[in-house]
């Protein structure tokens, strides 16, 4: 396993869906960071899936503990661990699954990489409650990014089949925290919340896309070109369970344009170089170029159906049956918008300690 | 910059477009590998652009030299280093981009982010010549993978707005060189053909689709969470200038399907575990689960384009006016389907390491 | 800074002296391996002050707390974090030092890189109490070693002006535990109880030296050139505060023989090649060479000292007299011991993972 | 093989002694440093042999060529490649050693590390002549050093049993290079080359120590706890061929002294904090105080002696007699010199960048 990414900020990854805990640490955070733990709550209790249509019925605090690297409120140098417990886990489920692993989830693959030895209970290092740590990690990011005017937002764009207009950088801002599926158009949403309660109510499940947008980054950003600002991105987006696409801009569009449509033609605003439309997504040859960076993350439906599904019994080697219980988010993309800026944040403030932007001490 | 990538088979990339070589540095390469300049020399052919419709008219032999680690024909387990020189080069044009630079190029960025001190000249690191390094990296990644029987194929699925029909792994293995597209549809081949020529004629070019396919993988592949295989070829893929996406199996599109249509059935074949059909294109959990690794790259239409376009003078900081002239591709597409084979090669190989599937020694 | 090492065994140690806690996190550990609290207390145990003549008064029961990683005893091939929690702290006397800082601590060169934000409680991430983490991170390490039949022992060789015999690695092995200096010599072993003593009465302070065995090492370990067992092996444990020098096999006495006496001539025990004399201490050109590994760590005496030192006012930039008053080890050399033995097991535990010699999976 | 070091300026080493070419990539060196093949070349020129006593007869001009990352005679941030040609070899000697390995060389463990793949020829990656590279990087670093007032000067201060009295660092700094030993006490000279004529005379070798200072380093460089600067220059170092002990400051005799002794009081100079003697050698927990770093290696004799020694056939498994010919250096010791102030110039630029010291442009 390799569960750390970053260079100078630098997040490693702990704990499993069933153990006594998920944490993180964040090893390279700037000193001098206002941090305290009601910062990284308020965005742990935006992944939690209370209130949230479709998400499941485990119910826990998500208490964070700030172990380390904190000192009189306010980050020292040292590596900052934050951890949440773990309290309301049933695994008795999940026994069965290592004999007969569920379509979609990675029973099968991790069996045979850890020789059977990882932890099955509620998917162990698998399930999406491991983001909880990429949230706390991305919450440290983003104090650190705050003291130099960076912002990141993250709304729903898609679910199922239903898509919400396109949304400018500004106003996903301003409304992506309007309602509980992060969607900035209401209408949209509404759409989405039906989507979902019907994948529900047939014991099925959705998925979606989420788009980010990173706000007051200065141009020249990415570490070309194994560490590019699209790079270092999708990989750690990639790492969030259920994505299977990462796109820039216009992203796959741009494949069917011509390039006289495709180029952003640079403009002027003030004293600023700008460029007239974004479809780049702010990423030119790994680098921003002053303008938002913009990406979307395709999520796949959670694996977990109530459905029968067919499997392949690993004791006998037979074809088997499979029904899977237990308490399954519907959709889980509204959850996971800020796990999606949580991460992108980890990574520009990775990028922005290497090329200078963001100062080693805030004074 | 950061110029390389992977843990234990370490990819340095070195050179510029018109500087005098451009290069890569292969470390941890395993002993004892079947390597000379000949194997190497058949994947940079492949990315040459003669024969090739719409490709740029600049000339270059692109000869490899072997400069180090390789022994009596084989590999040692030193680092090789690879060079091809650069012959055919014309750096008249490229002065005035550092004034007026070029939309939808990194000239500007680069600019901003290098103090001016970047080389300009052909576009300088950010150009895509220097991904004959990646080329180099990737034939010995292959070497090493065609000893444990892995094999990589790309092909051509998407050119402008002619999209090529879904081809089978065992199909694109035979098919994706039998034109100069690497499309493995001869009729899809044509229209594309007709496509590039269209757009070249306009002084306009035109982007597309890249597919991937690894075959002989065995399940359990990938270094969850944050170097999942997933994880690690997008980073690597999205270094391959113009890349604007990248996605896994059926990707975006799964986004739309429900759970139940999502999820990939386990099944038997004989006494090896596989999957009904595999719309996760391989990857659960950041991990192969045995069926062929399947991703696609999505390229947008080279930036440079014949016709006048928008961008600042940034010595008087007004508006101006550009025109470029040169030797470029109307579409870079077939020749980046080498360059994708080859980085993903590249990673297969690392992960392979990691995993303990590639020997340090191939008696 | 930079809190991890390792490339596929990866510690990443955080806490402080008087935070919450003191922790580990260990990616990368073989799945399979027996891992229980005991195995690491026993280790933990042995770092304690208790027992130890001149050893701090501070006394905590340093229970492990493992948090992830492992599941019915065994781990996982998930992150392994461990911590022990910090309970009898007094940190009243250190907001002093931040003024005045202590002559031979990391007080002033901590507060001019954190711009006066790290934590100075205990010295922070500067205390010894850290090594607690190192400790843990060590006893997972010798876990997995101990799987494959490789064994690593530490021992006392000098304390103060006292040097125990040369003692070869069979019965290092044998004595190194039987007094609470562990050293392997009983006459020496008075003697330096004598000299701690005496400095610990004149509220002063002695180093010494620990020297480190491997056995059970097979030739060609270690990754050059830059991460030769040598190159590894030195950078962590210079890592241990209080190190001033490191050298492997006779070491700097080298630096003064001929190459004729110098060199270790190649024999042979039965089958197997061995080295008539083992001054090289098992390594040649950064790899092992089958004979036992051998290195010696400089511990500089523990700076606290209860003595009037001069030092510098920073608020007034005045010279000041400072007494250090407080809990302190008279020496810290025994308690080191099993402190080298840990860095060395979390170095080789990853080298041999590097190589192939540790399997990723311990069946 | 790991053949990289460095986390933003990152050193990658290639090529073998017998090779076409000894080589190195410098990544991450700040843009708009002045860098001209001259300044490499004087660095290169202190290591050849030319004019020492006791030195290899192998002659070549290690004329270096700079192959990337530099356009109008400054970095451009781009990896900055260079290699020296290897022209002089004489490699009929070493196939005798694949079979016999040479006592004290890597022979033995290379070929089984490598299943006898290695690159015999001169003793390949594991020749010191791999150490051309190292200078070459070096002389970068210390070009980008240059530009912010950091110097590093190293001297010979022991050849076999002759030592050097002590000099201080600006004395160093002035008489390093006043003879071919770079020996700052021209008595102690005298009597080092008349050890090492004694030396070769009997076909023997000799080893020695170099010190190295690094003055203008400002207090609080390095990254503790695992990239101390400590650390890191220990590792660096380790890497150099024959050396097999590292000690900062008063190093190993501080293990005998008191801490009142031990100490270094701070102090003032003007409105400078000091300290009144410099015993740490200016480091304390792996953070400069602002004091000279000062360091020490120590080298074995070269192993290459031309007496008879014994060794193993590792056909038959019998023991051997061995003579080794060709041309050998008696001591390596002032070819070191340069070699040292690479490396620790190499991780200073290092260390500099990641704490902000070094821009990421020179303007």
């Amino acid at each position: 396993m390799s569960n750390s990414i970053g260079t100078l900020f630098r997040v490693t990854s702990f704990g499993e869906s069933h153990g006594q805990c998920v944490g993180v640490v964040v090893d390279g955070c700037p000193a001098g960071v206002r941090l305290e733990a009601e910062i990284v709550q308020k965005d742990l209790d935006r992944r939690r899936a209370v209130d949230q249509v479709g998400a499941t019925l485990r119910r826990e605090p998500d208490l964070v503990r700030l172990l380390s690297g904190v000192h009189e409120g306010y980050t020292t140098g040292a590596p900052v661990c934050m951890v949440v417990d773990n309290t309301d886990t049933d695994s008795r489920a999940y026994q069965e699954f290592v004999r007969t692993p569920r379509p979609g989830h990675a029973d099968y693959p991790a069996r045979i990489k850890y020789g059977g030895y990882n932890d099955p209970r509620g998917g162990g290092r698998f399930s999406g409650r491991i983001t909880a740590g990429f949230v706390m990690a991305g919450a440290v990011a983003r104090a650190v990014l705050d003291r130099i005017g960076v912002e990141i937002c993250a709304h729903t764009v898609a679910i199922g089949g239903v898509e919400a207009p396109p949304c400018d950088p500004d106003a996903i801002r301003l409304l992506n925290r309007q309602n509980s599926l992060s969607c900035c158009d209401e209408s949209s949403s509404a759409s989405m919340v039906a989507a979902i309660e019907d994948a529900r109510a047939r014991g099925d499940s959705i998925g979606g896309v989420v788009e980010c947008v990173v706000l007051g980054l200065p141009a020249g950003i990415g570490e070309p070109v194994f560490s590019g600002v699209d790079s270092e991105i999708a990989r750690a987006v990639f790492a969030i369970p259920a994505v299977k696409g990462v796109e820039f801009g216009a992203g796959f569009a741009l494949c069917r344009a011509r390039g006289s449509e495709a180029n952003d033609p640079y403009s002027l605003s003030g004293d600023t170089v700008v460029t007239a439309k974004n479809d780049s997504g702010g990423v030119l040859g790994g680098l921003t170029n002053g303008m938002p960076l913009v990406l979307r993350a395709g999520f796949k439906p959670t694996p977990s159906v109530r459905m029968a599904q067919q499997t392949v019994d690993l004791e006998t080697m037979t074809l088997a049956e499979l029904t899977i219980s237990g308490r399954h988010d519907a959709c889980i993309v509204p959850r996971a918008v800020v796990v999606v800026e949580a991460v992108v944040a980890s990574v520009i403030c990775d990028l922005g300690l290497r090329s200078g932007l963001v100062p080693r001490v805030m004074r």
